[in-house]
């Protein structure tokens, strides 16, 4: 066997544990703030059918399918999204009735160039009604994004709301095409965040083929401030009696109206110039941002899209989703000190002397992991220098240590690397010592 | 777009919520004991190089590869299980010292015919200690066999140990080289339970060309019974002073020594039988059996692996592992009723009378979930009977009913679908009157 170099994939990543272990608390975390909202897991297969992803996610979504002839001659692709897997969940098992409510959290794979940030696999984490055209989902879903993100421990976060009918109303009335006309326009205006005013105003210009008075109008609207209801009695008379645009700031009046009602008035905006760069929404949109990294970009958004999830029935099937920024958001918390990296698990060693004491440790390690307390036996009989470095690269502030001496005595040594203290305790009061150190650390 | 029929790949599988709620809940309790031992997370992708895979699994693992060219031409493949990818990371990254622990649970991707219980896509669950020769590594990962078993709420269970080593010393005796010929006698001594003796005997001699007598030596050294130190007083002077079957004798005294003091004695025992096979073990086997399913086959097994991950590095690094069969256990636990199929994560259904109830149905189930109590708010204004037969379907006991009388007087009524009898409850106390009826079944 020739030696072969170790290396991953342009675009791929090994998570290694410093990165796993905040990474797991955070997904357990959502994990349970999602079923704590009736949402149930769903997992599908990693490689489809081609034809079951291709002509859903356009020209450009196309070209970047990783895709490949199995053993079997048949055409197959890695998955791209979550939402076709779900699309195709829904109209093959007539035991998922609808309305159903389901998440998932898996990879997905795509041909892009690499850049930072943007990368060819990585984690998706998706929640989503499906059947249901009721505003009371849309605030449902508004209002787990809140939770998700109170539940990770941070206090202060904004979820900014539109809806995509009111800009459609706002397109018809400067008379900018359905379609891709104004998708385009709705794209522009997504990056004005990014970009500001006179970049997107030259866009408009330019790629939409806007003129002055049309980006004027634009930049009118996108600056109505106020209260949601406040900023709602301004527009809604501007469309016409009966149109999308009014429909859809009545969908925003209802779904504003529930949030109130839960005491999240607060935390939901209002906010006209959320556009979302996807071509599939219908209604309702949302972005969340952390206050405390202002400029971060959102760390979690979705929104409702009707004409989706039916496409395997042949039919139109409503839906409203979260998408949650999986790498997004953990760099987010680790930088507001909300999780840590750690390379350890167990906050405490237990140290091996040798062969004649290894039994004796084990028993020592029984019984911290009997008693609740997660450890790590060293599992070799190296020097004890070793096994102390160990422990402080690892970040285990406790070291256990146990000789022929301590084990005559049914005793142990426990010592603190962070003062440098060691004291010596009956091997029967262990769990009760460092319990009270732990204070809850513990695993 | 034109209708496209909604199917999986033959060897692949959705997992709906019926079975993926058991089985999130199995895995969580594994990876609790995991960490409970120190072992830490780490992911890998699922594509590789090609080259990092080709060359570990012999011509017949190198043919099941789902390999491909991707869009920049180069050769890639998913990956084939989980152990490659442990070696490339520890030869790859200076910042994983060893000893290392690390356990991973993922999807692997093998292009077999499928069968019953034989998947293209399936998961596996390794642990494994690396850079560790002692013994008290071996006997650690027994005894995680044995919490990983007893976490998941089963008494009864065995695990069954031997040494490869022993094996080759038998080997050795017959006359039978070392490397395929006895690769090949062991695998068919794995057989043995599956097909019994008189199949077994005509493979011996058919297959891997023993005679008479050599069969009948194997089968008296595979019936020798008896505890695990009667057993190694018996077997250990037939081997020649410092032969290979005379170090696996001491290293299985070794590992019963360690477990004897941890009380395990009664649950590991040394069965010369077991021979696992795959062909890089070189030292301990164990694998892990549920008494009361007998004939089931085993749910874990491992063991010690001394030249495999090194390979990367061209130096032999000393590993010992465990492989659970999650999707074997899983059957097994739901067969054993210890873990239910279900349909729900959330044991309450908030319903909804209509639009002008909505937020007050809303703010309902906010207080149930703001209480500890998970619960599904029907996410449209369909009617009632619809919204029943949904919490019924879902295997959802309680039915929270919230209308304009209820809304007047803040009181909901509370519906057991089980007793079919309803009950008026003020709202501040929905938590108290649910809970108590929850009896810590909630989420």
């Amino acid at each position: 066997m020739s030696k072969v170099q170790p290396r991953v994939l342009k675009g791929f990543r090994d998570y290694l544990p410093s990165k796993m272990i905040p990474r797991q608390k955070m997904l357990g975390s959502i994990e349970q703030t999602f079923q704590r909202f009736g949402f149930v897991p769903l997992m599908t297969p990693a490689l489809e059918y081609l034809d079951i992803l291709t002509g859903k996610y356009g020209d450009e979504g196309e070209t970047l399918l990783y895709r490949f002839q199995d053993q079997g001659d048949r055409d197959v692709a890695l998955r791209y999204d979550l939402t076709v897997p779900l699309a195709r969940v829904v109209a093959q098992y007539p035991e998922i009735t609808l309305p159903f409510r389901r998440y998932q959290i898996a990879p997905v794979w795509r041909a892009e160039k690499p850049a930072r940030g943007r990368f060819r696999e990585f984690f998706q984490c998706d929640g989503d009604i499906v059947g249901s055209r009721d505003m009371v989902s849309d605030a449902e879903l508004v209002q787990l994004a809140c939770e998700l993100i109170t539940a990770l421990g941070v206090e202060r976060f904004v979820v900014r709301l539109n809806n995509r009918k009111v800009l459609s109303g706002l397109m018809a009335e400067l008379g900018v095409e359905a379609g891709q006309p104004e998708m385009g326009v709705l794209r522009t205006i997504d990056k004005l965040p990014k970009i500001g005013e006179e970049k997107t105003t030259a866009l408009l210009k330019e790629e939409n083929g806007l003129d002055a008075s049309q980006v004027e109008r634009i930049f009118r609207f996108l600056r109505i401030e106020g209260g949601a209801r406040e900023i709602l009695d301004q527009v809604q008379p501007t469309f016409p009696e009966g149109s999308v645009g009014r429909q859809g700031c009545d969908e925003l009046r209802e779904v504003f109206g529930i949030l109130d009602t839960v005491g999240l008035g607060g935390k939901a905006e209002l906010d006209l110039s959320i556009a979302r760069g996807l071509n599939y929404y219908t209604g309702t949109i949302y972005e969340a941002f952390l206050n405390d990294l202002p400029g971060y970009g959102a760390v979690m958004g979705g929104g409702r899209y009707d004409e989706l999830i039916g496409v395997f029935k042949g039919q139109d099937i409503p839906g409203v989703g979260i998408s949650l920024g999986i790498d997004r958001l953990l760099e987010g918390l680790v930088e507001l000190k909300l999780l840590d990296e750690a390379a350890s698990v167990a906050p405490v060693l237990v140290s091996i002397f040798g062969r004649e004491t290894a039994a004796y440790s084990v028993k020592v390690a029984t019984t911290l992991r009997s008693g609740g307390i997660g450890c790590e036996l060293f599992p070799s009989y190296a020097k004890l220098g070793k096994q102390f470095r160990q422990a402080e690269r690892c970040g285990q502030r406790w070291v256990v240590v146990a000789g022929t001496d301590e084990e005559s005595k049914n005793e142990v040594g426990v010592k603190d690397l962070e003062t440098g203290k060691q004291e010596t305790v009956a091997l029967d009061g262990l769990v009760g010592y460092l319990a009270a150190r732990l204070d809850g650390a513990c695993p």
